[in-house]
């Protein structure tokens, strides 16, 4: 179902420079004004802080012939509209995850995480160098979409529970929030699963509508206060191994941008998976700390029966997703292949050294 | 020992393009020509064309107004005599690895990388997030240059051996090519140690001069032959756990530049960052295919006890390091505070799911 959007005063501003290019004298050429909105808050540190340097640093490299005004969830449109909006050109661009779509097609999932799959590395790797960013294209076109990666949070936390999960009996008739094809994956082990924006988890915890949520690690999660609605936090969350955000332009937009304009902001989105992947990374320990300290949370780390059947689920459901359609097949064919090269060379460098790095060595 | 670098037409064209900035209109306002020489030749995979992309991406955004022409190492000068000939403004730019200026201050190697570090993330977050880059802007503005972190070569190999590792005592003797502290720390396990640029040391292992090379990984040691040279791949790199490349400005000439400028290179290098680090992921996979198929080369995992001894004398060198001098004594406390911090936090997220990862459930 797609809804039109009404905005008060809404412009058209770029079709209308578009429509001037030749009048106008050149230094005013090729004017835009755009809107994006988010699916979180506006100010959200990390997340909404992400697009609005995006936004600012465009208008700043253009001297304000690009101006992209950043609108938080809720501002123009509630935060799962944002896809339809920018399909449908009622606004310019969006930020959010791209398996939030996957109600309208199953393969985006593989845009953001699956679980079992990629390290937050070897997702940039496939998108760049793999494939991975053409298939992404491809789907995306289908809906009048361009879409960009955004920043990873890094391998997340399993979430936050009320309830002890000592087997897999324990997600029986588990109220447990937690989106994309993670919540078919649990829906699978018994759970009951809903999907909601992360301004309204918050609530839904301390209210008892939902027994556990899942939103990303100790960071973000802190921001929305999970750990005081919570007594279990557990790890790891191989359901979501290296979650990539996502920026989508609408098609006939970009399409009209100069070949200099596209890669600008290609250049500006790609510094901002640098920095904001970076920023999680750093983030992360301070947060964990707090939560450790506080004598109301337990960490628990999931047994290898559990994180084996999960694997198990996890391996059955992205089969039956990669068999769906023509291009979830090849989308699917795509990360196995590159996951099995990739898993022999993590293996070799980062996860052979962090196991070194485990040894019983004196140092500092 | 700086040497004054002699040009051919040598232009200074960033001065006199300040000088005229009140006279000229404003089009032409703010014109730079700059030189930026590389410690590699100028079309090496990766590295190369990673700093031709920096430059051509700044052409392109500034319509122009900003060229930086690139020369591969030997084309102006020596390969290691680049960060001299930054600092004294002979030319503008260099693009290297900080820990080729450790013979300059020990310091250094920190902003590249220390055995037993830190992953390439964590040493992204460090230098963003956790005061890594205010400390090497300390250290660098001693020698007049500005620095920025490039790619990340990720966890590297231990290296090509001609000679079998069982035990420490098989270090002893080893003519083995290694650069930064990590020579050093094979100094002291009883090796001969060189440094010599990349260009030179095929030959060097071909010709019998050296017994062992490090360089990166697999692609990267297969574009220089190394895989043609050697009998053993050894791993895990411990001793560099997340190469950092990275590029120096001429201090006064970065001084000179518009903060909109500053702002519009940094972003083009930040964007490098995730693209040239992906970039080495991708391209290790295929790579270590090909060697694995070469049955002329055996690809050995150092075992723990070497391992362990490694992380010891790394230990006790880094801590001799961190008491040499005042800056290095506060980078030094800041990367062990660090790294305690990130290593429980990489243990719960990534270490955890790499090893769930290898759980044998079914998948694919």
């Amino acid at each position: 179902m797609k809804r039109r959007v009404f905005l008060k005063g809404a412009a058209t501003a770029s079709a209308a420079a578009a429509a001037s290019t030749f009048a106008a004298p050149a230094i005013a050429q090729d004017r835009h004004e755009w809107r994006m909105a988010l699916t979180w808050p506006k100010d959200t540190p990390g997340l909404g802080l992400i697009a609005q340097n995006v936004a600012r640093r465009m208008e700043t490299f253009t001297d304000g012939r690009i101006k992209i005004k950043v609108y938080g969830a809720g501002e123009l449109m509630p935060a799962f509209q944002v896809f339809d909006a920018t399909s449908a050109g009622d606004i310019e661009m969006y930020q959010g995850v791209e398996y939030y779509w996957q109600g309208k097609h199953s393969g985006f999932n593989f845009f953001t995480t699956v679980p079992y799959g990629f390290t937050p590395q070897e997702h940039f790797a496939w998108l760049l160098y793999g494939g991975g960013q053409e298939l992404w294209d491809e789907l995306s076109a289908d809906f009048n979409v361009k879409g960009f990666l955004g920043p990873s949070t890094g391998t997340q936390m399993m979430g936050w529970f009320n309830k002890e999960l000592n087997s897999l009996d324990d997600f029986r008739g588990l109220r447990y929030r937690v989106p994309g094809v993670m919540g078919e994956l649990y829906r699978r082990l018994g759970a009951a699963i809903v999907n909601i924006p992360v301004g309204e988890i918050f609530q839904a915890m301390q209210s008892g509508t939902v027994d556990a949520v899942e939103w990303v690690g100790p960071w973000a999660d802190t921001i929305f206060g999970l750990n005081r609605v919570a007594k279990y936090y557990y790890y790891p969350g191989v359901h979501e191994p290296g979650t990539a955000g996502s920026f989508g332009i609408n098609k006939g937009v970009w399409d009209k941008l100069s070949k200099a304009d596209q890669e600008l902001l290609t250049t500006c989105i790609q510094a901002e998976v640098y920095l904001g992947t970076s920023e999680y990374k750093a983030r992360n320990p301070a947060a964990l700390e707090k939560i450790k300290a506080d004598p109301k949370i337990e960490i628990r780390r999931l047994s290898d029966g559990i994180l084996t059947e999960i694997g198990n689920q996890a391996g059955e459901l992205l089969a039956e997703i990669g068999n769906q359609n023509d291009i979830n097949k090849r989308i699917y064919e795509s990360f196995l292949a590159y996951r099995k090269g990739q898993i022999e060379w993590t293996d070799m460098s980062e996860f052979a050294f962090l196991q070194a790095r485990a040894l019983p060595y004196k140092y500092g």
